[in-house]
């Protein structure tokens, strides 16, 4: 089971992630991707969507158009794990292959 | 461009259409899917999407997990048109295919 980060772990993760933001009254974070079409957004949502089964982590997200909201958590520490910096750091990765 | 549904149509069209309700404050409708897992969630998503392309006609919607709420309606006529119940039938036919 997904360990929730300590204070250090959650500074040091997200110093890398600087497009995510903390999400107000809840231990997660956040991050709006837009493309160009809903064929590019729905493309990055499929890759998402495989590395997500992989991890067996899986997102919160809203879709409309070429916009792709997402938020993070795990529900089995009630926090931020290292599976959501697994998971963002590869959509991050993913969003700029598909070319935003 | 599609047109706004009148009342008689809207009516008529959302009688086939028992699941979805309508949303407070905007013309439009939502209907709350749920599957047994993320794969079989995602897999209805990837079904829906490819037709969505083919109507160029997009859902808004949000999934976590096994659960996708989708909410319908068109924002060229700022209202319910043909599309939104033609998305919405076939949304129900791929749910079921899906096995929920």
């Amino acid at each position: 089971m997904a360990a929730k980060l300590t204070a250090e772990e959650r500074k040091e993760g997200l110093a890398g992630l600087p497009d995510w933001t903390d999400v107000p009254d809840r231990d997660a974070i956040r991050r709006e991707f837009r493309f160009k079409s809903f064929n590019q957004a729905f493309g990055f949502m499929t890759r998402v969507a495989m590395q997500a089964e992989r991890l067996d982590h899986h997102p919160e997200w809203f879709n409309v158009y070429n916009r792709v909201d997402v938020t993070l958590t795990t529900h089995d520490c009630d926090g931020l794990s290292t599976l959501d910096l697994k998971l963002a750091r590869f959509m991050d990765r993913a969003a700029l292959a598909t070319g935003q």
